[in-house]
Formats: C-alpha cells, sequence, structure tokens
C-alpha cells in the first residue's frame, strides 16, 4: 500500500526542539519521527517506527547468522532475582524500582542476566543442550541522572540483548566470538565506523570485555588508541609501570618550608627556588582525599597517591573502587581525619607512616602504578605549610595496593608496547562481555558434564543499543537541510513529490508510485494539495530524508520526471520508464 | 535457515505446571512456548515469540486496511497526563506507580488515551488533519489482583491499541466502523468466534461501546443475548420496566408480625401463612445496603430496593455506582446508622420516609426499574420482627432515582423487545469505545473547524488483546496430545521429522527441509540423533502443534515419507515428490 503524505501521520517542524543539543535529536524530532513523551522517554511516530523496524531486521538477520535465537522478556521483574547476584543494590539509583499492590518489590529491567540465566536452569541440564545463544530486542529502562542528547541516552530504550552459555570456557571463547563478528557484520552493513576497545566489565561482573565504540566528538566515552593497534576505553586503560628502582645510597628525606604553595605549580616553582633543583610537576607526589560508599552504606575515607602532573580521573576511579561509590572527601570527612593537613597531605611523618595498614591514622592508601619503590618524590609532611623532599617510595613509605584512578594523557604508552597513545571520544553502540560463571554462581546455573558431574555453566552477556545506533546513523547521515537515510533502512526507498496544478502531474505521481509499490518497493507519495507549494514539498522531503525522490511536475505531459538522489543533491530528468526502471520497476 | 530441533530453545515437559487451570496455559508452558517470570508474567520461548508475530502481522495487516498507521509510545508514563484525566486515582490498585530518582511520579500504563490524545495535540491543529486513526501494538501493565489462566489474564500482556481523532460525531461513526469491521476480519482470519456485545463504558468514560467476546465456559464475562440479536454485557444489560400503574383504590399498608423471618423465603412462606396470599419472592421488595467510597475518599451507605428473587449482582452494582467503589455494608456502617433494623429494613414507617432525600435517615435510596409506581410490595417495617404489606411504590415510599444492580436471569427480555435473553460466559477479545470528547476535553485537544473555529476533538478507543488472543486460539486449537495451530499463525509451516537409525533418512529429511524452506515454507526439522525413539520425536511433534508433519524414517531408501496431517491426525505415505509439491516446493 502507496503511503500518503496527505493523510500520513507526520508533522514536520521548523524550529529545533527546546531541549535538543545533538543534531540527531534535532533531526528526528523536526522530521516527525519522534516525540519526547518525559525526560529521556520517547514516542515513536509512523516514520521512526519504519526506521527502526529495518534496523531491527538487519540486527535479527545477523543475530541469526550467529546461531542465536530470539526469545523476549519482561520489563517488569521481581527483586528476587536480581537480590541474589547483588544488582538490585549495585545499580543504584539508576535502578527503577516499584511494589506492587501485595507490596511486592519489582523493578524495571536494565538489562536481563538473571532472568535469562534462570531460565536456562529452568529448562537445561546437560552439557548436551549447549551452546546456546538467545537474544531479545526489547525495552530497558534505566533512571539515568542526565538523560541527555535524544536517543543517545534514553532513560527508555530498545536493545538487543543476547547471553551466552556453555559448559566450558573454550565454549564460552567461540560463543564470544560468534557475537564479536556479528557486531561486526551489523555496524559494517549499517555503515557506522567503530573501534573495537578493551573495556571494564563495571557492574557487570566477568572477565574479557570490548565496547564497541564509535568515534565521535559527541561520544559520551574517552577511549585511547595506539598506532600499534592498541585501543581500551580509558577506564580500562592499564599503565605501563617503570621497573622498580634500587632504593641503596638514596638520600633521606629533609622537611622544608614551603609557605603559599596550594598548587603543584608553586610547589614546583617553591621547590625549584630553595631546592635549587629542575623538578616538575611529575617529581611531586599528589595526595588526594576520596570517600569510599561501600554497598553495605558504610563510608570510609581513603587517600591515593598519583604523581602531580596528573589528576584523578572520576570515572577511572569508579571504576577501580567498584562496587562502592567514590566522591571527593567533604569537609565533615576531614574532620573526622584531624591527621590529615589539608594542603599538605603525604604518607610519612618523622615518627613513622601516616597512612596505609597500621599507621597512625589507619586510613588505607592507594598509589599509582608509577609510584615504583626507589622512586624519590616531594610530597606533603603533614605539616602545615612543610613538604618534604627525597622521600622514597618502598623506603619511607608503603601502600594498600595500586590504583589506576591517574588522567591518561595523549602520549602515555599502551601496556602491550605498542607504543604511544592517544584519545578519542566515543560513543558505545554495542558492548561483548564474558561474564564468566559469575551469574551462574549466584543462581546455581549448573549442568552435567560428559562425566555425569555438576558443572557451572559460563556465560557471556552482548548488547547493542537500538535506539540509539538509530540516532548516531541520524548524526552521519544528515546535512544542514535534513536527513539522509542509508538505504538499508530508510522508512521508505523512494519518495514520489507530485508538484503543481496540473492535475496530469498528480497522476503520474499515482503511476509512478504504483508502480514502484507492485515492485515491492515502500513508496511515501507527497500527494498534498497542488496549493502545498513545490518549495515546501521539497523542504519537506529534505528533511524527511528519503534516500530517492521522484519529482513529477511540470514535464508530466511528456512523462518526463526528475530523479533527485538526496546525498549528492543531483537531479537528473529522465522518462518516467527510466526512472521506473532504476528502481526495478 | 531451517530451524533444527536438536539446537532450538525449546524443552517439552510432561507434567503440566503446578499453578496452571486453563489448558492453554498448561499447554503454552508444556511445549514450550512461555514461561512464567512473576504473577501474571511470562517470558516468550522463540516458539512462543513466532505465533505471537504471525498474529501481531495479521493485526498489523488489518489496520493498514482501516487506514490505521502505527506508533509506538512508551510503557512508563508520567502521573500529570493521567492526572488531568482523572485516571490517576481512579485505576486504583490496579495501576502500576513508581517514582524516579528525583521523585516524580510514574506509571506504566495500562492504556495510552492521554498520551495518544497530547501528540495530536501536540501535532495537529486543523480538522483538514482529521480523520486520524493511529496505533500501536505494545506491552501493556496491569496491576490484577487475581492474574489468573496464564496469558488469559496477565499482570504485563500485549495489546493492540487504536485512537482514532475526528472532527465530527459522524466522523467519529465512521472511525469507529473502521476498526469494528477490521476486528470482525481480524477474528474471522483467526478462526475465533465472537459476539459483539453492548458494553458500559466504565472508567473509560464515552458514549458508546461494544465488546468482542468469545463465547467459552472459562471466560471471566457473562453477557445475554435473545434470538433476536440483543446481544450485551451482563453489566450494560437494561431492565425492560414495566409501565407504571394507576395507584387510585389501591389498599393502604399493614405492619404485620413476621418473627423468624430472616429470608426472603422464609418471608414469602410466613405471608402466605398469615395473609393468607399466593405470593412469591417478586413480590417482595428486598432492601439491600450498600457502602460506597468515593473518589474523595468518603464512604457513604446507600439503600437500593430490588424485587426478593433477584440478588444484587456485583458487577452490575459496579458500573452502576462507578467510579465510587461499591461493598456490602458491614457492622460498622449499621453501628453508624441506627434507624436501619437489619433484616427488617423497608423505605417506609408510618410516620413517613425512612430512605432517600429529605427523609428520616438522609440514606439515599435507589431502586431496580422494576418497581414503577402502583406496583405493591411486602418489605420491611424498620420494627424488628415486623413487615409491612400493601406498601405501593410512588404512594408510600420514593427513591433518589434507579439503578441497574439486580441480577439478570434466563428469560430476561431484552430491551430491544427482541424477546428473553440467555446467559453465556465469554472472554473478552476486542473491545471498541467511543469516547466522544472526555479526553480531549481534559487535555485541551482542539482544531480549527472549517470556520476557524475552535472545535473539540472527537475520539475513539480501540483494543485488542494480542497475548490473550494467542491463549484463546490454544484453548480453541488443541486436543489431549497437544496443540494444533491453524495454518495463519502456526510456528512453523512444516515439521520434518527424522526416525530411525537409517543415515539415509537423515539425509532425505535435510533434503526436505532444505527444498520447503527454499520454497518460501517456515520448516522445523526434528533432526535429533536416532538414540531419540520415532515415539518421543512424534510425542514431541503433536505437543508442540505444526499442522503439517512430513515423517522421513523407513521408506527413506525408495524415497517415500508420509504427510501427517496434525488435526485429523491422518498419516498419508507418498512419494517425496508428492509431498513437496502439497507445500508447494
Amino acid at each position: 500500500m502507496v503511503t500518503r503524505l496527505s493523510n500520513y501521520f507526520v508533522r514536520t517542524l521548523r524550529e529545533d526542539p527546546a531541549d535538543a543539543e545533538a543534531i540527531s535529536h534535532k533531526l528526528l524530532v523536526r522530521a516527525g519521527y519522534i516525540r519526547r513523551q518525559a525526560p529521556g522517554i520517547f514516542a515513536w511516530l509512523p516514520l521512526g517506527l519504519r526506521v527502526k523496524g529495518k534496523l531491527e531486521k538487519i540486527v535479527r538477520e545477523e543475530m541469526a547468522n550467529a546461531g542465536a535465537f530470539e526469545v523476549h522478556f519482561p520489563a517488569l521483574l521481581p527483586r528476587d532475582m536480581y537480590e541474589a547476584t547483588g544488582r538490585w543494590e549495585e545499580y543504584g539509583d539508576a535502578l527503577f524500582r516499584l511494589q506492587d499492590r501485595k507490596g511486592s518489590d519489582y523493578l524495571l529491567a536494565p538489562t536481563h542476566e538473571e532472568a535469562f540465566t534462570l531460565m536456562v536452569k529452568d529448562l537445561y541440564s546437560s552439557y548436551k543442550d549447549l551452546p546456546l545463544t538467545i537474544y531479545q530486542i526489547q525495552d530497558k529502562y534505566r533512571d539515568e541522572a542526565r538523560p541527555r542528547a535524544g536517543l543517545l541516552r534514553g532513560r527508555e530504550f530498545t536493545m538487543k540483548d543476547a547471553y551466552s552459555f556453555d559448559a566450558s570456557d573454550a565454549g564460552l571463547d567461540a560463543s564470544y566470538q560468534a557475537q564479536r563478528d556479528a557486531y561486526e557484520r551489523i555496524f559494517q552493513r549499517l555503515g557506522i565506523e567503530y573501534v573495537i576497545v578493551q573495556a571494564d566489565a563495571g557492574a557487570m561482573g566477568g572477565s574479557r570485555s570490548e565496547e564497541f565504540l564509535h568515534p565521535t566528538a559527541i561520544g559520551e566515552d574517552t577511549f585511547v588508541r595506539s598506532a600499534g593497534g592498541y585501543a581500551a576505553n580509558v577506564e580500562a586503560f592499564e599503565t605501563l609501570a617503570p621497573e622498580p628502582r634500587s632504593i641503596e645510597g638514596l638520600a633521606q628525606p629533609v622537611i622544608f618550608d614551603s609557605p603559599n604553595t596550594p598548587t603543584i605549580d608553586t610547589l614546583v616553582e617553591h621547590s625549584n627556588a630553595v631546592l635549587d633543583g629542575t623538578f616538575t610537576a611529575a617529581h611531586t607526589l599528589k595526595n588526594v582525599v576520596l570517600a569510599l560508599t561501600h554497598l553495605d552504606g558504610t563510608r570510609e575515607v581513603v587517600v591515593v597517591g598519583i604523581p602531580g602532573d596528573r589528576e584523578v580521573d572520576e570515572k577511572r576511579a569508579e571504576v577501580a573502587f567498584a562496587p562502592a561509590e567514590v566522591e571527593q572527601a567533604t569537609d565533615a570527612d576531614f574532620a573526622r581525619h584531624p591527621l590529615l593537613v589539608r594542603g599538605y597531605i603525604g604518607p610519612w611523618t618523622p615518627q613513622g607512616a601516616l597512612l596505609g595498614e597500621e599507621s597512625a591514622s589507619n586510613i588505607r592508601y592507594f598509589l599509582d602504578p608509577r609510584v615504583v619503590d626507589g622512586t624519590t618524590w616531594i610530597t606533603g609532611a603533614n605539616i602545615n605549610e612543610k613538604h618534604v623532599h627525597s622521600l622514597v617510595a618502598g623506603r619511607d613509605f608503603a601502600s594498600d595496593g595500586t590504583v589506576e584512578v591517574a588522567s591518561v594523557r595523549d602520549g602515555d604508552l599502551a601496556p602491550d608496547g605498542s607504543g604511544p597513545v592517544t584519545l578519542q571520544r566515543g560513543m558505545e553502540v554495542g558492548h561483548v562481555f564474558q561474564l564468566g560463571r559469575k551469574y551462574a554462581e549466584s543462581l546455581g546455573l549448573k549442568v552435567l558434564d560428559e562425566n555425569g558431574k555438576l558443572t557451572t555453566v559460563t556465560m557471556g552477556s552482548y548488547g547493542i543499543g537500538v535506539t540509539r545506533i538509530l540516532a548516531v546513523l541520524a548524526e552521519l547521515n544528515h546535512d544542514d537541510r535534513g536527513l539522509i537515510w542509508p538505504e538499508s533502512i530508510a522508512p521508505f526507498d523512494v519518495q514520489v513529490v507530485a508538484t503543481g496544478r496540473d492535475a496530469l502531474a498528480f497522476e503520474l505521481a499515482e503511476e509512478v508510485a504504483a508502480a514502484l509499490e507492485g515492485a515491492g518497493r515502500d513508496v511515501l507519495i507527497d500527494d498534498r494539495a497542488g496549493k502545498v507549494s513545490p518549495g515546501v514539498k521539497f523542504g519537506d522531503a529534505e528533511l524527511l530524508g528519503v534516500p530517492h525522490i521522484i519529482i513529477v511536475g511540470r514535464g508530466a505531459a511528456d512523462r518526463e520526471v526528475e530523479v533527485w538522489d538526496r546525498r549528492s543533491g543531483v537531479k537528473t530528468p529522465m522518462p518516467v520508464a527510466e526512472a521506473l526502471a532504476r528502481f526495478g520497476a
């Protein structure tokens, strides 16, 4: 059935929506594809639903090629299964929680590891049933603190989430690879550039984890890559630590006056002046006080020591201390720890260790991987307006472990030896995880192995953000006049535009549309009455973004039309028959 | 791609699920189509999802034929729009309510009138934009007190809900008819018997309202129909009231002793004895005390007078007093109204009216439509162990109005004069409503009419329970061995079963499956190894319910197969080529 713009449920808007920042958000709303219902929550209008349907079809095809079977789980799930894996708590405020009329706790699922695990536990019992990969395309919920950029980060969004189940690690590797390959095919078919980066598994638990990032300035993720092929999310970047050095013969620590040195810069300048040195910020040890909130609600103050030329990267700190939540220590935290002299904190005092286990403060102390034994530092002396120099790691102070919280910079060395990295912004469009046995253990998913012994199943979890990808496609495929859809997901294959007031043109346009539809094309006809000017019709066509447009107007009497390529902008006059032939009709 | 039972995600069960009553529930779980996640909440396994997909396709086709456009709204919606129409409160405990991280109120939508209305208000402004019918196929939520019977009454369920928008009443009639016709086509295509009954609009507001009921003993609705074509939900049945009679010359009321007459039966027996009459229960007026809880939380005691041979029908009372909630009066209610003498309540005392406006009690009094002026009754005298006879309606007592709360019986007369009705049980499978201007008024949806004046839009709302229909189809299409799907929604067109241990049979089965798939059939092949006995394979095939089964076994060497018609049970041996030809391959 030919779709008619004269009665179709679409209204194009001239103005950008007030709350829109991202171009995809602006264009999808202005062209009548989506419409906001609440922060981060959108309704899909007919045009949007068509594009989404075509995108989902591509995802389904590649899931089928990867041997995955489609299922569909409810969005509303009971608390107990998420309680068993700890995620009821871990998800924090991002989880939509509710109660039913009987007071039982439920949630709107952010992902479905638990339910899938329990389903396989319910139905399967033998290694012979495996491997198994099942997936769904389903609406998910996350109560984002700052839903932004339209579909790029919503609170309700459509995801394809797949889960694999294997009896062996080798099986998991194969299932993981099959999904990873499918993702590559999906992004290639859609024409979306991607980088596969090492990622931190975060709240999902598990081991191997890679993200598909689309490099874009509006991305929310930062990743690094080296010319030698290393790529990692900045949260997963591992510092290449230097070798420890010999402590032998190093000078003893010396406390020196350092008034008015509230910043690293002023400290370096002052040190070079009074110590007659050529110190840089990298020679100073900056001690940052953080407050962790553990899952049980307890608050713990910890100190991290990082080279003074680095900052604490919030996201890296989140990952490093997960599942605890991290924030900067507050005045109240300092008040509870009077041994910490603000602005002059260091791990050492002439009386012994100030920080770390069995130290004077009993405050845990973590060090950046660069602070290896035998390195010498200028740092706070825990006395107001005094610092200490020649303080040697491994001799004068120790830590409770290393943490990757320091910021990553262009030029840092990749841990695999592939050279210096550069930082880029990216948008996460897919994620593949090896969950391992975490969920199967929590929920008791075991099968009988070849020897009749129970063995815990190992799992993978694979997600693609369908609605986010749609937004990325809009970001990639537009010009200043509107959207330009790739053929694979365009809402219609061809838009036929009848112009002018000549009935002949409208008749020919109908004929063209019917012929194209008969040949299996999805056709939209702009059959709005002649008083709607060609300018308005062309403007709407450009905004909607159907890739091929056939204009039927003045040449109708001679059965001449123009074929307009939306992307190149080129309009080519030709006989109707030739135009139809171009689209297989 | 041919689907293989050897690795498909399906597990048939021998035992019925413990919580299942309905046969559809038992079979859909046992055959591996669905699986319970929480009360009234199900996951869809691959087989179930295939059937659901085919059912949705039929619904989409008929919606397109009716000129409706598909959209998709979020399940999670903000409170304010439902507040504006009063439904936030009216829905009571059946609404899943929740808050986001900022404490804003949200709900999981039970239906989407508000959101659709606001969308049209957002985008449309002129009568020229109308008529418009838009629909979605979407997961809805209702926190049912007693989710039961699997998919027949779930708390999360899939619905097709359509909404029409018109500038005129005539337009609404046309839009309503188009949806009504589409529903008829859908049920006809699916082979589901249906009766279109008049319904009460209930909490939805509005005027014309019809339900599509599938007559079945397990239905939750009761409806009546006459041989002359009348059909109504029992809640919507209107009593054919007799004409009022003349009061002139009727005897005056007489109080008489009536000890030990706690029931209508004992009262009738006693009356016939002491009054020397031939009274029946229909001559007595039973006064039932009900307690209404209004939307503002206030509780009101009311009395309804109905002929003694009837009961108060709870569902009819609910509708009659909506949006107030109705229950039997409690001891506490009686304690607050000492004028009501339990067991001997009547509207009259020798001192004047006891019930109704400006009466001694000020309690509102409602009468059954049969209690017309001039009818004479035996009823309570508001004195312990005393009744009154010869009490005449319209002379000795009056009411605050009539209510339809009395039970309906076989033989009651249809209000349209089409004769006596019979009662039947039915399952609601569709509902078409003329909402009128209720929602448009609450939410301010107006368009400019032909004269440039703002006019309020009139709306319709049309729902089909997709998952419920799927369950009804399972109820209708099975035998004691399993499901028997109609071809139009079967998960697969053909199931090929390879039996025995002969490799030749498996090779031929693969060849048959590939040929059928190549001809566009959806094919499931039971390629499980030869050690799975033919009995198990046939049993599974019968349980799964694919309508056509091709058995490849002993005759493989001669290229002979059996074509098994699941519904008739007939197995017909034939050459492979003939079997393939039967299915267009």
